[in-house]
Parts: structure tokens; sequence; C-alpha cells
């Protein structure tokens, strides 16, 4: 073995070189990137939540090239905090009352480095048995919660399974729906195949279909109206799915949205599919943010009716303590998922598999490779439990309502869209005085009266952005431009709420004074 | 606001509750899960490589439903170490030579626990405009340490993306090349378009494929051979081109490869991207594995020609220290991507993406959300420096290279493959002494001699495994069942390539002396 160890290609092994994944270094580092971010989180509320960085800030204060010699984690931490926080968007701020939360938790975030740590590759069952395992168990378990059919379960012959995102998991349902139609019929009749949702439906279902082969004229976003307020009605969906099946089309799927992104608006899950039912339709429930208060008695009846449909899916990364990405997707028949996103290369064979007493998940989703996302899951419901998990939801929905009272308390606003969850959507109110005021201030801007009206609200959530003391974003529904106000970020308390809406009605009121007389 | 602080709903946040984010709770759980994580990597030479669990183990041990009551951390640690441990296939352990690697680094970890500390959700410039811009300077660095053309780079009015896995590059990238035949020859013809790739491309393709609903009839995986080394020959390629074309199919797509899974054979890219030009064919060049390599100047030739492609991809998370997922791709023409993938509702709109100054990565993937992936490959770029790197990488050539020689050095061994890059494929010869015995070994099983050897070193291999010593996976080509041997497990050394070997070798004389006299 001598000669093996003189072998000078292999100095690195025995030579100066500190292993990168070397366990006493890894400590010392790991300890050090803890403090960073502990002392992120005790920071973060005096950061501008929104960046305030113009676009290229970066590229001026980065090399052009990467280094040749090895720089020390010191050195990039430093450039971290000094470039890189202030180019971010904190969406862990207290003060964050944007699009939806993103909802960090530090049970989620050490469930997530342990799933670093291990860097497994869970493809199949084969490759890391507990991966594959847990990731049925906790499935199940969160199913139970949802106290979704025991047909979406593993115990009742269906099954759950962890995606990134929507936006895949509507890919994938909505490939098998397609692939499981156009088996019996002819591959050459996808040009007939109709997807359905409403005008309020995420765009990641007409970007699924566009995907899949479906014509873009052959995506039908149903339009919705105040008074199903902004729910898909199943009058509409009927109307529609019988004028495309009397000129010859086929109805594939529907997407249902249980908290519409805009406004949080529910489609009515029993009435939609006892309509597709009629035709075959392949209906997801997409659940993304709204379906994690289901775990709540108090808004469970949300889903009533999930019964009638073949795929129900949540974004735990959303509204549910587990860190970005964590998708959790349920269906009826894996068998249809399977049917169409399996493949079994050689080099993939193993005894697990040909027994076919496994789950290989690679089957379930788009992608082969695929981390542990089940460990931050059963992270987040052991550490906190399920009674704390409610009690976390209903703090955000309440604060939410507190919101809602502090507009409803000052006449100059007012509440746009009711408030089903955590999302308040308010506006300043176009009052015969304001209006008044607005008719000079736009006055070279041709602009009508419900034009003058939204610009007006745009650049108050624009100014309150611009300030950096809260981030809100917006909605426009039914020609109104509203404020979009959605508690959840894991930080916020009341007071953050309260200072929110003082924040608001400062920057309404500087507004104000600067009308002229 | 004395009325608001004793509303009773409220009270979670003035109350007992810890919250689930708090700073200096995150500090101590974080120290606490660094130590496990750190003793983990201490140990994990000692367990078994591949895990030894029977299929459903898991859930004889955790309860059937979710707790009510919060569970300690430690307690919780307790069960990892206790119940998911001896179900992990151990990816980082230095005994680990399947498939390919998963190469962690105490860098890429770091990098990924700080994206996972901040939890943006980056879709768009404005939703972490560092996180964007991070990619594009990030991707840059990469592909100028990869002398791709300047045309892939931002700087060349390419650009690169960051996305999870090489299932997701090729099913954008091929989305984006049916898009673009499809709007000039109309919809209906989807029926017609062809997608090329060799009997050696990874699954993927095929996944891909059958997503964007190319009928599996239209998926021409030409035969390599032996005599082009299992690369894919231009001449097969134009032949299938011709037939297809004659017969009034229509040439889309071609995936080239360059470090195949099962034996990284290299597809000739000049050549064959010559052929796809004349066909207007999009050239997808998958160098998931061996790209890495491809920063080294030896090696860099393996993707001369490369500047006749459409698009090309690596995946850090493989073989260059990135912790999963981490598929770099990079585009001549980043606006037939965003040209199929694009989204714009109106809840996404913001006035830096009307100045089109910015780039929105939501338009150049399939999901929306997205991680801040640029992180982790930042830091490994600059906490080890380009040369280290390129040494850590010809550490594990190097590795591979030790292997063949003990390998060819053992009379009954032989090397099956010649190997480019990390990966060693062998197996026990089937030398006239050998066959003798095996005829009497498997009298009663109707095997062929090829058959015969095929299963004794498919035995050797399973056994070698059954261990847990050190885990190999295998490779079948033109009839040879190959042991495959692949070395970049980060904690790997020297020392542990020739315990690896002394374990084969030991596993042969097992089944040697098993054999009746």
């Amino acid at each position: 073995m001598g000669s093996l160890t003189s072998d000078p290609e292999l100095k690195y092994n025995s030579g100066s070189f500190t292993n990168p994944l070397d366990s006493e270094e890894f400590r010392r580092q790991g300890h050090m990137i803890i403090d960073f971010i502990a002392d992120y989180y005790k920071n973060v509320e005096k950061y501008p939540v929104r960046s305030q960085v113009e676009p290229g800030y970066l590229q001026k204060v980065l090399p052009e090239s990467a280094p040749n010699n090895p720089e020390s984690m010191e050195t990039i931490l430093q450039d971290v905090q000094q470039h890189i926080v202030p180019g971010i968007t904190h969406w862990q701020s207290p003060n964050y009352f944007a699009y939806f939360p993103s909802s960090g938790s530090i049970a989620g975030f050490l469930g997530e480095m342990l799933s670093s740590g291990f860097n497994i590759v869970g493809f199949n069952w084969i490759s890391s048995p507990a991966a594959t395992e847990l990731e049925n168990i906790v499935m199940d378990w969160l199913g139970q919660m949802l106290k979704l059919p025991k047909s979406f379960l593993f115990s009742g012959n269906g099954g759950g399974v962890i995606q990134g995102t929507t936006c895949e998991a509507i890919l994938c349902t909505l490939t098998a729906a397609r692939d499981r139609v156009l088996n019996k019929i002819g591959r050459e009749n996808i040009s007939k195949l109709i997807v359905y949702g409403s005008d309020q439906t995420h765009c990641a279902l007409q970007k699924a279909a566009q995907i899949v082969g479906i014509d873009v004229k052959n995506f039908r976003a149903i339009k919705t109206t105040k008074s199903s307020s902004y729910g898909l009605s199943p009058d509409s969906l009927m109307a529609q799915i019988n004028s495309d099946v009397e000129v010859g089309l086929i109805p594939l799927f529907l997407c249902a949205t249980i908290g519409t992104t805009a406004i949080t608006a529910v489609d009515p899950l029993k009435p939609l599919c006892d309509v597709a039912k009629q035709f075959g339709i392949w209906v997801h429930v997409d659940a993304a943010y709204a379906g994690s208060a289901c775990i709540c008695p108090e808004f469970r009846h949300f889903i009533d009716g999930v019964e009638g449909a073949d795929s129900f899916s949540l974004n735990a990364h959303k509204w549910f303590f587990a860190t970005l990405d964590c998708c959790c997707l349920w269906v009826k028949d894996p068998r249809a998922l399977v049917s169409s996103l399996s493949t079994n290369p050689e080099y993939l064979k193993n005894k697990a598999t040909e027994s076919m007493q496994v789950v290989d998940y690679k089957d379930w989703q788009i992608t082969l490779s695929r981390r542990f996302r089940s460990l931050k899951l059963w992270f987040v419901i052991r550490n906190y439990g399920v009674a704390n998990l409610r009690h976390f939801l209903r703090s955000h929905v309440n604060m939410a309502k507190l919101f809602e009272r502090l507009v409803s308390g000052d006449k100059r606003f007012e509440i746009v869209f009711p408030c089903h969850f955590a999302v308040v959507c308010f506006r300043v109110s176009p009052s015969p005085v304001l209006m008044d005021k607005l008719k000079t201030k736009y006055v070279n801007c041709l602009l009508s009266e419900e034009e003058q009206i939204n610009e007006f609200n745009r650049e108050l959530l624009e100014s309150i952005n611009a300030s950096g003391k809260a981030y809100m974003t917006h909605a426009v529904l039914g020609g109104i431009y509203a404020i979009r106000f959605a508690t959840g970020a894991t930080l916020t308390e009341k007071r953050h709420v309260v200072v929110a809406w003082t924040v608001v009605q400062q920057h309404l009121e500087a507004f104000q004074s600067a009308f002229k007389p």
C-alpha cells in the first residue's frame, strides 16, 4: 500500500486541505451562521420591508468574475450583511403584509436544515426509505387534520406527496388527467380538451395548461362577479361546459380555489364537483393559501364537498410554518399520476421497487431528484402540536379582523371585499369631498372618476411601501383598486398591525395636506 | 389603545406562547441542530451506507396521527436518531459510491441555511432584488468558469437561471422549443413533432416529452454502440432525422449528454449540433453530472461545440458542492423561455417589471415561487475559489483512477467501460475457470453464459450493498451487467476507496469459497 500513499496525484487526501465537509469545521461555521440568522431575526423589524435598491445595484459592488482563491466565510457574511440584506424584501419582517405570508418557523427551519444536512436524493424508496415512509405518514397525518376523506389518504388507497409548489401540483394532476382521457380517445384529440378555472384562479393553471399542450383558446377563465363574492358560479361553469360540449369539445379539468390570490374568494366545491362529475372532469382543489386554516373546525366548512374532487393541494410554506418549498398534494388515484409520470430506467432498478411494496415518489412528480421535505413538516406538526397550530392560525385571522375593525372605524376608508381568512382589502373611499379634490389633482390626466380614486389609492400604496415601514400589495376587482393587507408573517404581533394602520393613516394625511387648498 | 390589548381574541401576542420565530429560541435550537448534524458527519462512516430497513418499518414505530400537544425538539431529535437515521441511505458517507454523488459541503450547506433563514419567495425582481441579481451574477461567473460562449451569458444577451433539477431544465427548454415551432406552423401540428436523444439519454427527456404532449411514438431513443463508446453518432442522428422528415414529421429537439447516467459516455457535441442546425432543431446539452468537471482545462474539450447548442445545464448539487437542489441552466435566447412560460396576473404587477430593466425569473421556469438558490452557489465558489474547486474535482477523478488501477491489477476482474470522469464500471471477468463453476451454480436456472456472468455480478453487488460497508450501483450495456463505482462523495478519501476495493475482493472470495468443489 506504500506505493499508493506516495502517489503524487492523491496528495489532496493526505495534504493540507481541509475536507469541505469536515465535521468540526462544519460545527464551527454552522454555529456562526446560526448566530448570523438569529441576529437577522432580532433586527429584521428595523429594515425597510420592501427593498429600496435600484435595478442593477448588485452588479456595481460584486466582482465580474469568480475568485481564484478562497475567501473566508467571515468575509462572505460581511458581504451578505452589506450587500445582500439591503437587496432583500423581508418576508420574515413583522411588518410584512404583502402577497401571502411565507411563514417561517424555528421547527420548519430546523427540519429544512436536517434535510440539507442529510442531503439525500430521495427519488425512490431505496435511495432513503425514511424519506419516503415519513412522507407517507406525515401526509396522512395532515390529511386527517384537514378531515380529508379517507380516499385521499394512503390508509384509504389514495395518498399524498410533497412537491415544491402549487404550479407543480397542478402540472402533474393536469398531465395525469390529460393522459387518462387521451389514452381512451386517442392522442390526436388533444386540441379538443378544455381546461376550466375562473378569472380568479391562480396563473399556475394557465401556465400548466400551456405546458401540457392545451391551446390557449381552450383555456376557460370563467368570469366571476360580485354577486357570488367572486367565487366560481356552478351555473356559469355548467353553461360554459354545455356550450363547449355542443361544438364537440371535451371538458377535461377544473381547478377550484379555496382562497383566491387576489381576495381569498372561495369557489363552492360541492356544487362545482357535482357539475364536473356529470362530464367526468378531473377536479383539482387549489387551497394553497387557505387550506391551512381548514385544520380549525370553524374553517373546515370551506372545503366541504372535497370528497367530490380528484386532488387537493395546499402550500405548507405559505401559512403552515414550513420553510419554502412545501406543497402538499393529495390524490385519490395515485395510479393516474404514476401512469403518466413513471419512468423505469435500468440504472434505477432495484429489488424494493420490484417487490411492489413501496412508493417511489419519482413517479408522483415532475422531477426525479427530491429533497427530504417531510422532515420539516413533521418537525412543525410535532414541535407545535395541532392545538397550537390552530392557535397560531387563529391569531393571524384575529389580527386581520383587528385591522378590519381599525379600517372600519375610520370614515375616510372602506373595506372593499369581506375578509374570510387573514387578508383585508380596503381603500380610501371615494367620498364627494375627496373626489372633488382629486378632480383638481388629476386635472391633466384624462381619468374617469373611477380611475381617479384607483390612481389615488395606488399612489398611497406606493408611498407606504416606499417608506419601508410596512409592505402591502394590491388587488383589482370589479374595476376597484384595493390595498391588500395580509397578516400571517410569523413575527407579526398585534402592535405591528396597529402601527401599520397608523402608517396608512399618516400617509393619507400627508397626501391630503399636499392638496392645493 | 387600552381596549385593544384587552381584546380576548388577541391574547396570543401578549400571552405565554413563544413566537415560533423568536430569535433567542432560534439561536438555542439552531445551535442544537448544528451539533446534531456535525455529530452525524463525524459518525456517518459508521452507518451501513445503504439503509438496511424493510418496507413499512417506520409505520410500526410512529403514531398514526398527529400529536395535539407540542413535543420538544430534544424528543424529536431523539426520534430522528433512533428511527430516521437507520432509514437513511447515507449519500454523505465516505463509503457511498452509488448513482452519482450528492456532493455536500459546508459552504453549500451554509448558503442553503441562509436561504431558508431569509425565506423569501423570489418570483420576480421586486420580491427580493438581491435574489435575482445575485443569480444573474453567479450564473455569469459559473458560465465564465466553464468557458461557455458569451452568447449564453447575461453579458452576451443570453442568461442563466437556477432551477431545481435537470428534469425541470429539459421541460422548460422543450416547452420553449415546441412553442417556437408551433407558433409558426400551427398548434394542430403537435403530433408531428419529433424529439431526439440516445438510448443513453436520461429518462428526464422522455418524461418531459410526455408532459409537453409529444406522443411516445414520436420520441426517438437512437441506439448507441460500443464502436462510438456509447455516444450518440451524428450519422445515426442524421439517418433518423432524414427518415422522419421523409414522412412529413418535424424534427424539434435534441438532448445531447455529456456524461451519461449509466457509464458517463459523451455525445460528440460539435457534429451533433451541425446536424441539428440543418433542421432548425433546438439542442439542449445535459451535462448534469460531468459539466462540473469542465471547469478544469483538461476536461473542457468534452463540451467543445457547445457554441452550436441552444441551452446547457449542469447540476451543481451533483458534483459541485451545492446542496440539493441546484440545476444551472443557460440559454442563448431567454425570450424563447419567457414567451412560453410568462404570466402577468394583476396581483404581481409592479413598477420594476414594467420598467423592463429587470429579470423576473418566474418567467424562466415552471414554478412561480422560488428559493434563493444562488446564495449557496455563491458561497461555494467564493469560499473554495476556482483553484480549489478544480483541485477537489481532480481528487475525485484521481480516486476513480486509483480504483481503476486496483481493479486492473486483479486478474479476476475487468474494466467494462473506460472511465472518463469519476465513475468506474467493472465486473468479475467471465474466465473459463469461473464460467465452469457458474455452470454448476446455476444448473437449474436456464441461463445463457452471458446471463450467468451477469447474474453472478448482480449477486456480488447485492452482497456488497447488503453488508452496508459500501454502496455501489450497476449499469447494463451491450448485454453486460457492470458494477458501477462513482467517487465524488465529499468525505471520501483515498483510504475509503482502498477499503471499498478490499470489500469487493472479500465478497468475491466468500462467493468463491461457497462454490462446491
